[in-house]
């Protein structure tokens, strides 16, 4: 347990930390004139906390609500907590953030949690505390998914996160190394981070306008570990980079964002899978993860760290035993080059192709925004009350696309853009 | 603006800050086995929150939800943010705790926050903001102020604060003079703080026994610069320490408390009476104020320092010109002998006698809980956004109770009971 200052560390170049805090207000959500803000963080974040909300204001924000999390309390909860306790949740502060969104808040978040956090702790009370938090923040979490409106998240190089990351290292050395792969990979370390940002959307696009073309039925993933057909779901649409939100604003939802991603169907997945990177879930570390698929189903999970948080997280509902997404980045993407292994999902989803377990996005549908949630399902979305992203793709993947006819058609070759 | 440090100061008596946090929950808030706690806190006082979220769940507390303010990012609203902006509230999130108040969730309120964080800023808009966050937090505030469930209100020496009392101190003398001040008056420096706090109790109650026996009329204030009637609601009821709240759960609301109070009639004060300690509110301090009633109403006042908040205040709306509180505290309190100025109302208000603008506490009439709120108001209890606490006690000021006869009894002589 950590308990960082609320100073930002003098290893944190406070210039750069600036830059991240603008870019999350002006391309991370391109906040409007008069538009609130949810905003929820770490505590260990406030430095860059302070900042967001400063950035938010010169843009015009009409109110900032603040909603911090702490690691200590909520680890308080098993270490002092009694066992009845673990099927609560704050749903009148969830179903308040989802009435906030409807009255068109943003919502940004930071992250930077200790992922190790609840490592030690009893996995099957971590399974009904996440569950129980899940079906609260549905409500909240759906609008998000759906893109109701703007919404971006963001990272804070924290102490404990950092030394997750760089365990050999001193304190200072390994929260300024992470900060320094922070500063890069979310692009505001060079140059003008707007433009800069403008131009990896306008490549992202590029990738997405092309796949949007293909109207694949199947994409296939093979390599070491993996040979798995994931079927499209009925008029799926590819999405990546700037989202325009049914607000009309258009965002970045994820800094940094390498990937083009799509809704699969939930029931035409075939063939295993395994994991090339570690996930991060629940305050455990997932790592050497094997799937296999059959009629959309995970039919036999294992792995060989944090196994029994897996099975857990499967018997969550039926939903998290099948896919909402299936996402293409390439090896070569900044995070991946970084050769560093996050913990966390943000960073390790954009280093490596990888599918969600759980909720699809709606967005990701032609015409999305006018499909009822029926809809969404007779044309293979997936619901759950999970979106768990796991890593299947590195420099050894090849993807291709598989029309209605059964063509096939190369899309990545050893994990990079093949056309 | 201070940024002070999550670590509590090493000028902090650990052992007596987790006796401050355990009090809180034992004798605060008596908090049950099962019950939810909604815990409020600036976040410059996490080391505080985090002992008393450690204390709620090993006495059994279902969920702990902390809802973080930070100074800084208050402030920011007011350097950075438009104008439009100091009208809007987060009404979704006030909302959400009167929904848990309503499912029985205990709240915990830490105070400490700097008292004069918006000197300077604009007082029309921190007037505004502070009418949309009163308009927005009542159906909360309501459920608090009815003792709909059980609550408690303690503070952390936070540094700013700290430098406002003990200006001419170097930080650590300051926090550690600060601290000192508030475990002794909490009554946790010594001894066994729960014994403490059941004799302090014991004798609250026979104070109030003994007024509730009289059935006074009104109340008279004389001393220097106050001569002023305060008449009592029709059916008031004293209460004072230890209350009973209506979900059963017997709770200190306030720690430290040494009033015991009751309903003055809005529509009966007549006189004048002149601040014996200066008010802090919205940020800014109000000092040397004179205030004259008639027929319950305020006809005029002023402030000699923040005259300009004042003004405001009063023309929040028609409520806040009328008493809802009106409350002994003998001159030989705690926190009177301390000699101290806290610039907090919940310190100053229990050294001195005190009457307070606005809303009235349902509880404090025979059968308040069975009361509508048309019926309290026949019976002469004020309505408001408001409720604001200021200070007419001191050694110079007597009180005398008038039953309906017109007969005087002494109530306080030289600000000490006088029976």
């Amino acid at each position: 347990m950590t308990t960082p200052s609320q100073h930002a560390s003098p290893f944190i170049d406070p210039v750069k930390l600036d830059k991240l805090a603008e870019t999350a207000i002006k391309i991370g959500l391109q906040l409007q004139p008069g538009q609130d803000l949810v905003l929820t963080s770490p505590v260990s974040a406030l430095p860059l906390a302070r900042l967001v909300v400063e950035h938010a204001y010169k843009a015009g924000a009409g109110l900032v609500t603040p909603i911090f999390t702490d690691d200590h309390i909520t680890l308080s909860r098993y270490l002092h907590g009694r066992d009845a306790g673990f099927d609560r949740a704050a749903g009148w502060l969830y179903e308040g953030m989802a009435k906030a969104f409807s009255n068109n808040a943003a919502r940004l978040a930071i992250r930077g949690d200790d992922p190790a956090l609840l490592s030690g702790q009893d996995v099957t009370a971590a399974a009904r505390a996440d569950l129980a938090y899940f079906s609260a923040y549905k409500p909240a979490q759906d609008k998000i998914q759906n893109f109701d409106m703007n919404w971006t998240i963001i990272v804070y190089p924290d102490l404990a996160w950092a030394k997750q990351i760089f365990p050999g290292e001193d304190d200072d050395v390994a929260v300024a190394k992470l900060a320094s792969a922070i500063f890069s990979i979310s692009r505001v370390d060079v140059g003008d981070p707007l433009a800069n940002w403008t131009a990896h959307n306008a490549q992202l696009h590029s990738r997405t306008e092309w796949l949007n073309g293909q109207r694949f039925r199947d994409l296939h993933f093979g390599g070491p570990g993996t040979d798995l057909t994931v079927g499209l779901a009925d008029g799926h649409l590819w999405i990546g980079g700037a989202t325009t939100a049914r607000n009309g604003v258009t965002c970045n939802p994820n800094i940094p964002s390498e990937e083009v991603f799509t809704t699969p169907h939930a029931y035409r997945v075939h063939g295993h899978a395994s994991s090339t990177k570690p996930l991060s879930c629940r305050g455990a570390v997932i790592d050497e993860i094997f799937m296999r698929f059959d009629g959309g189903r995970v039919v036999e999970a294992s792995a060989r760290r944090g196994n029994d948080v897996l099975q857990n997280l499967l018997d969550s509902d039926e939903g998290t035993r099948r896919i909402g997404e299936v996402a293409l980045v390439p090896h070569s993407s900044p995070v991946s080059q970084s050769g560093l292994l996050f913990f966390n999902t943000l960073y390790d989803e954009n280093a490596a192709s990888h599918i969600a377990l759980g909720q699809c996005y709606s967005q990701c549908f032609v015409e999305g925004a006018s499909l009822s949630r029926d809809q969404i399902q007779a044309q293979g979305g997936n619901m759950s009350v999970n979106h768990i992203d796991w890593m299947i793709g590195s420099g050894g993947i090849d993807v291709d696309g598989i029309d209605d006819a059964g063509q096939r058609a190369p899309v990545m070759r050893n994990g990079e853009w093949a056309y």
